[in-house]
């Protein structure tokens, strides 16, 4: 169900033969005349025309629908690429006899090749015709390029839900990924208190995540509010916040859990948490640096603990730090104290070599970092370097 | 010969017991009592014991040789990794009877574990009777690590020599790589002018390497002019400073083209150069952000040529730019154009997508990327992400 769990919403996902293989590539997420939206794009200086159509629609206040097509992702496609993403929203925006700018547009595919216009203008009737309240999953799976499973979120607090999907994978074949996702809530809530959620408690979930330390042209994060919900509209002062807060939060984490444990040739989540730095954002980089790191990650493939390639990837991340305060554990096992090593580490039959070797061959691998005594912490998502990644980027050749 | 082709130094390298395969592992470079020094260092706050060392006593104007042991980083290793240093250097210097400050010191291997104090000062002896005007080569092979070839270059330039050895691969059996460069010259230089050479001339070409992003916590290029060259002293304001100045620039440069042909699992070479930037700075960060980006890097290992993912990376980089200007070429390739990739490429049959991918697969990839019209430029040398490289970074466990 995902974003249509929450009432007030209609979804579709159809296959417009925009993907070579065939399967869905188009969808459409509608919300009732009362729906407010917050967005959150892309940093990257070079943008998708979708996101820049998205973005422009946004500031003045409008948005309660999403079109999505996978397959290409509409950008490096000049002022071609802004016409189309304007045709393709108004196609939809007259078949639902709503404002243009009513609609906002998501792509996500390869790089610099135009949407195949015709197919899409095509296909619109029929998305359009298919929009149900139970076309959340359809609409989910339509998103996705090269990930293996469909990822939705759902959560229920106090008369009010909350439904997401995402979609993302690192890249596409074997172009550049986009990370997508969307997040529904019945709940009545004002346009700048969405947005404050969005910021507080969607975005840090989805910053948190690196599969290639590489951002895309075309991230795009929505969060819709219908209002269609039979309770109370939500404020900031009201008792009812915070509970709306925690839902969206726990759909947003949840979410970005899904997308870190479908990681491009990942076999390993890695979560990478650093404490005692100054302030949040130098926990987070020093964070970002270690689950970025190829050499952390390439040891994380191969299940070697190995303490060194932690606290390079520390020293060298930017941050002011003493190296001799660091604490580094690997699944609770120290491996470095005070800034050092063990010596007995290196000993054929340490103990402690055999802990952290069995706590870096897990599913998931806990590496804690402490740089120091402030009370900035971070915590970020990172996936191993596998060969997967090398084939799936590097062999499936144009 | 490398480092002893000048005039006035003596070296050696021998086999100590501290590398398991019982390769050559500790090496020496001795200069004349004239001889000047000047070091760059590693910028990881996580630094060696012997970067420490090395560092406080070129501080104090000191340094005429030094000391390198491969097998053991000394890093993350506390008080003992100083004393260690300390009583190895110090080993050096009475052999050679001269102040202990004279001995600097680099090591690199393993990060945490202990240097095999007994084995080295066993060796040192031998090491110093070893000591010899042909000695070069015997010492650019006793620093390496994973290295499969030996690094040397040499110029020569108006009666004055300039020698150099260099060593590093990105990783170390199984641990942290460190990159290690000597150069010498028999040029008589005034140690404030030979700092100036080392900043100009030499820092330059090995900040333009990157085979994995990652700084290590060793990393150290010396200089040494030992003034035994049968010619007059060079200044800056003399006639044979830009000869020298040319000859040190050639030397680095062709180390450092010799340390990135090595990279760990490397197949191609990445040449990317930036230009048209607001300052040179910015143009580093462009083509350091492309030579680093896992998306272009497992793309050149499959010989695939995809302009989407050079723009996804200089978009990310942080500097401030204009999509709509953009231009790229690929080996002379034009594959973006004021910011858009032509429609034709992604046409099957397109002749402009198929002379990218001739040059793509090339042992040399050049990528030329304009990013405005500044007079900032900047090359930065890369190498592709392969399967060796996961490999020998993952599956070479402890």
């Amino acid at each position: 169900m995902s974003v249509t769990f929450p009432a007030g919403f209609k979804a579709a996902g159809v296959a417009a033969g925009l993907k070579p293989s065939g399967a869905p590539d188009l969808a459409l997420l509608v919300g009732g005349p009362d729906t407010t939206v917050a967005g959150l794009f892309t940093t990257n200086r070079v943008v998708a025309a979708p996101v820049t159509l998205s973005r422009r629609r946004l500031g003045t206040g409008s948005g309660r629908a999403v079109l999505v097509n996978a397959g290409q992702a509409n950008a490096a496609t000049g002022a071609r690429g802004e016409r189309d993403a304007e045709r393709s929203t108004g196609a939809v925006a007259r078949a639902l006899a709503i404002e243009p700018d009513a609609v906002l547009a998501c792509s996500t595919g390869v790089i610099g090749e135009p949407v195949h216009l015709d197919e899409l203008l095509g296909a619109v009737p029929g998305l359009v015709a298919d929009l149900s309240t139970a076309g959340g999953s359809a609409f989910a799976e339509a998103i996705l390029t090269t990930d293996t499973v469909v990822k939705e979120a759902s959560a229920e607090v106090e008369g009010v839900r909350v439904g997401g999907c995402a979609k993302g994978v690192g890249m596409i074949s074997p172009r550049l990924a986009t990370m997508l996702a969307f997040l529904t809530t019945d709940a009545r809530v004002g346009a700048a208190d969405l947005r404050r959620l969005a910021d507080a408690h969607v975005r840090p979930a989805f910053e948190s995540l690196t599969v290639d330390a590489s951002t895309s042209t075309n991230d795009t994060v929505l969060l819709f509010a219908s209002g269609a919900a039979d309770a109370p509209a939500v404020r900031p002062d009201g008792d009812r916040w915070e509970g709306l807060e925690a839902a969206i939060e726990g759909v947003a984490h949840e979410l970005a859990a899904k997308l870190i444990a479908d990681a491009e040739g990942g076999t390993r989540v890695l979560v990478v948490d650093v404490e005692g730095a100054a302030t949040a954002a130098q926990a987070r980089a020093a964070a970002k640096a270690v689950a970025d790191a190829p050499l952390v990650k390439a040891a994380a493939f191969g299940g070697d603990p190995n303490p060194g390639r932690i606290l390079q990837a520390v020293g060298a991340c930017g941050i002011d730090l003493d190296p001799a305060v660091l604490d580094v554990t690997i699944g609770g096992v120290p491996v470095v104290t005070a800034g050092a090593i063990p010596a007995s580490y290196f000993d054929p039959g340490s103990v402690l070599a055999a802990r952290a070797r069995e706590a870096m061959a897990a599913r998931e691998v806990a590496i804690a970092v402490v740089v120091g005594a402030g009370s900035g912490r971070s915590r970020v998502l990172g996936c191993d370097l596998s060969h997967g990644y090398v084939r799936i980027n590097g062999e499936y050749t144009t």
